[in-house]
């Protein structure tokens, strides 16, 4: 059985979940892949309490690491910088890469992957993006024969988490501290609920799928955090839950890329998708529709990602994965501003004759157009929610209605979620 | 760029879906793939109209294709004894295989697999099992790393496109000819209906995830035929639909492998998938929960799990899939009988006093516990439905417990579905 040499760079949790889980399963890995995944050094800047390496040889400069007679450097530091550099390093000197750093692919991706091929070598990524959930494999793989036409789903557990306990009642704050506490927010959780995470993993499968930049041109971006519980309600007693969506969709010759909370049908198979879960829609000209769920990332996952990564380096015989496409058919992201929603507003107002005619006249006079617009029960302090889906109109004009919404007498408070078409 | 030489054996629908794949991806394919594609003969008892193979070459023996100098047999016969002898000259003459057989896989596996090894060729066979869901390579490559405990779901296209119609207030009569008229459902729907392509299916996935046998020892099979409309907005009442679900699961040291309708709680996952889609759930130690999902077999499906075999054949080194194991770690499969349900029953019963004491008596004398009992609006003809559910028991004792029930004097009819646990 051949063997596959491998250097650990970081000894956190990532690090030592792999070496657990390569010791663990060996033999499945054996028997499964066909290969023997030996770890011949780690980088570690210090000992990790939670894990004894055993006789592993340990390096204090991660950077010596690429030192060693290995095939494969395993970059689990974190960061963008330094692990860029390093990443640079293992590849001119011949080394494959393996990596779960989603922040070094978004921003340096296509540097890399153009240095990995002059090389002669592979980065690997899968644990980089959704590790429970073998996306990346999938779409360069199982699914190459396919034209991918949209790419959307749920790819911050975090938010998913947060959002799906709102649905069943549950305050925003409350939500937040009990993720924080079982580990799956961050102690600043501002990466995760601003949706910057979901964005990074977006575009990285952008990349892979149509070809857009690493990192790519700006877009739109929202995170969670202006969501409130009873706008859960209001979206239920029309047939729609609220997730937070990332999309890479081929809009005729350009492509729709987002990152924001929408409504979403409660029929649609991502509905159900409760929890810290990560789900993905993939849409293609032969295979059709498929979905893929699984769990966000933990220590496990990420380690499960890795391996196969490993395996998958340790059974190809060429670099046949051409991750640095070049402009070639690349697709221009669009304008956000200029693609089109329809909306859910919330409105608070006071509870007088007129509201509603003062608001269904400014909508006509913005020439938007009204699908449902309901009063609902009083808050108290004579303050009526209410609950306006608009017809699909131009995001561009959106602020502006908003605004000119908030700006009515008797209009207190206003939020608003886009509306994910079916 | 290399090149794959593929004799493609059998040209009905998928061969001709195949051929016209490959000509539309074919730059896709290479840029994915690394790999140019040739068809270089076509085994073709007689021409299709549908599909123009240009100058490629044809055998109207399919057997003559084998003597071309060619790296892969595409086997596209169908049918299950000359598939076997087609498969077993193309390993033997060194030629690697990919089929979409799976009737082929289910019968004869093990000793296909153990040939192939003998041979030093590869059998791939992704478009067997749901193609179009790319579960093969899921559970082979992706989740190499991981023991996987636990593979459920709906594998019958034509059976979900049914349930999830009669969900909706159709009759099965009137689903069953729409899903003929669609082409959904063959002439003779018996093998999906009657529950036998999700059994082939789950006997696959069961093997490469378990070690179980191909052919697999005796399992329990039922198909959809007995479920009634009614029993759907019963079910809805309590939280419940119906789909038809194949379970592998291992049960301390033996597996569970079954295949048959059961009740599925309406907030899981699977609930949502309706009409011709194939989902799956697959538990697992290191990654959690997986789910995958995608449409039933269609000729471009079916192309696309082909060509990524193709791909992967193109790009794999060695043969590292050892798909025939042996006897090492083989899980028994568990005796159906033992197992242990919650169970639905349906009780068309007289609308007389006494009725329910009588069935709760009997109940009682059985030691078999009741969750709820529910006496439904009356049929007319003073005939009332009565809805059973029990706590769990063992199935053994479910044949029995069922002729009482319907012995008993004011009793008319009696249906059950398992239910499925969390």
């Amino acid at each position: 059985m051949k063997t596959l040499k491998i250097g650990i760079c970081g000894w956190g949790n990532v690090a030592t979940g792999l070496f657990k889980a390569i010791e663990k399963n060996s033999n499945l890995i054996q028997l499964n892949g066909g290969v023997n995944l030996t770890i011949d050094v780690i980088g570690a800047r210090r000992d990790n309490p939670k894990c004894n390496p055993g006789k592993t040889k340990i390096e204090r400069d991660i950077f010596d690491v690429i030192k060693h007679d290995i095939d494969v450097v395993v970059e689990l530091i974190g960061g963008v910088e330094v692990a860029r550099e390093l990443i640079i390093k293992a590849i001119t000197n011949k080394k494959h890469v393996v990596t779960a750093n989603k922040a070094v692919i978004f921003h340096h991706g296509d540097e890399l992957f153009k240095l990995a091929q002059e090389n002669g070598v592979k980065i690997l990524f899968e644990s980089a993006v959704c590790a429970g959930t073998p996306i990346i494999k999938l779409l360069k793989e199982e699914l190459a024969a396919n034209k991918v036409s949209k790419i959307s789903g749920m790819l911050n557990g975090t938010s998913n988490f947060i959002l799906s306990n709102m649905e069943e009642g549950a305050e925003f704050d409350s939500t937040l501290k009990l993720a924080q506490d079982k580990g799956y927010a961050e102690p600043d959780p501002a990466f995760d609920i601003e949706g910057m995470d979901a964005a990074h993993k977006i575009g990285i499968l952008s990349s892979l799928a149509f070809g857009t930049s690493l990192p790519p041109e700006d877009f739109f971006v929202e995170g969670i955090t202006k969501i409130q519980k009873s706008d859960f309600s209001y979206a239920m007693d029309m047939g729609y839950t609220i997730k937070h969506l990332a999309v890479a969709k081929i809009n005729e010759s350009s492509l729709e890329l987002r990152a924001h909370p929408a409504l979403i049908s409660l029929d649609s198979h991502l509905a159900n998708l409760k929890g810290v879960r990560n789900g993905m829609e993939i849409d293609t000209d032969l295979i059709g529709k498929i979905h893929i769920a699984g769990s966000g990332a933990g220590q496990e996952s990420t380690a499960s990602g890795l391996i196969s990564d490993l395996i998958h380096l340790s059974n190809t015989n060429e670099i046949s994965d051409q991750l640095y496409k070049g402009d070639e058919g690349k697709y221009p992201v669009l304008d956000f501003s200029n693609l089109v929603f329809q909306y859910y507003f919330y409105i608070e107002a006071e509870d007088k004759p007129g509201v509603m005619a003062s608001i269904t006249s400014l909508m006509a006079s913005k020439e938007v157009g009204i699908e449902s617009i309901v009063q609902k029960e009083e808050l108290g302090d004579s303050c009526v929610p209410i609950i306006l889906i608009t017809d699909p109109f131009k995001e561009s004009d959106h602020a502006e209605l908003q605004k000119e919404l908030l700006n009515l007498d008797s209009v207190r408070a206003i939020r608003s979620i886009r509306i994910e078409a079916k």
